[in-house]
């Protein structure tokens, strides 16, 4: 058995790992719940928490999970070849963000296993890379997936460094472990 | 051409992914010689970075790059069906560390592809897992990647959090662009 191929390696893991952004998410509220004192103004915590980042120069926490999603709708869309659907980056909470992921499993997932398998030799070039491109097969291994995980990871490293409760099984989900 | 297997979707990449964090750890190097003031002790500045973390219940920088780096190291022996090689958790400092990524390299690249391919449908079990396991390929997508680059991007972030001059390109490597 060799499940192995173009689509089983990228789709389905950034499906998995958006879905437990999700719950990722969820987790944020409460803690943002919790910590929101009567005399705050109404959402204080939550807001704080969205736009909280690691250091002044980089994306805060609501933008690395607006570019993980896009990571994987762009990815979906161009290796299936067909164009890409363009979602608005105008998320201000929780809420909007688990729409903005959702929305975003809803259109990866209209792609088929047979849209993408086999395409490793096909030319990916993005705008920024003066009309270069990368293969398939090295785009998805050498950008999509490195990219990818990263922005879901740094969006959890903002949490965790204030101190939300989450933890690592949070960032991997169910493992489908078999007896 | 279809180049996805077992092995091309999980070795290069960590090697490469491997790489460039040794090449992160020189830019730490040249960020602690630059912040070392003559009065400090010697050294000082590299041991905060090595030892910083994002919040006191995380491992610090040098347990996220040892743990990156015994991902790569036990995936490509539980692949392969080989003996894990044993390596100590004793680097202190920037050049032990650089050390520990070139021996993980080293012995990861000494399995073959053909020792990996195919290998989708194995049992692969790990200590913790109460005696379940997951196949070859779940192993791989599910838990190999996603972990890896969290501790990778992890030690990333708390370099980016501590100012060192480091960006998004440096995680990722150079990208193999073809006109």
């Amino acid at each position: 058995m060799q499940e192995t191929n173009l689509y089983t390696v990228s789709i389905p893991p950034m499906i998995k790992a958006l879905s437990a952004l999700s719950g990722i998410l969820d987790k944020l509220s409460s803690h943002a719940k919790g910590k929101q004192l009567e005399w705050h103004p109404a959402g204080m915590q939550e807001e704080a928490l969205l736009s909280s980042r690691l250091i002044s120069d980089q994306f805060p926490f609501i933008r690395q999970v607006q570019v993980a999603c896009d990571n994987a709708k762009v990815a979906a869309a161009r290796l299936a070849g067909i164009e890409i659907p363009k979602f608005e980056d105008n998320e201000k909470t929780v809420a909007e963000l688990k729409a903005r992921i959702d929305k975003t499993i809803a259109f990866v997932k209209t792609i088929k296993p047979e849209q993408i398998i086999g395409k490793d030799g096909i030319d990916i070039s993005l705008p920024y890379w003066g009309g270069k491109h990368l293969t398939g097969f090295d785009y998805v291994t050498e950008y999509l997936m490195p990219n990818f995980y990263f922005h879901v990871t740094t969006a959890y490293a903002i949490l965790r460094m204030n101190g939300v409760d989450i933890g690592k099984a949070d960032y991997m989900g169910e493992l489908p472990l078999k007896d």
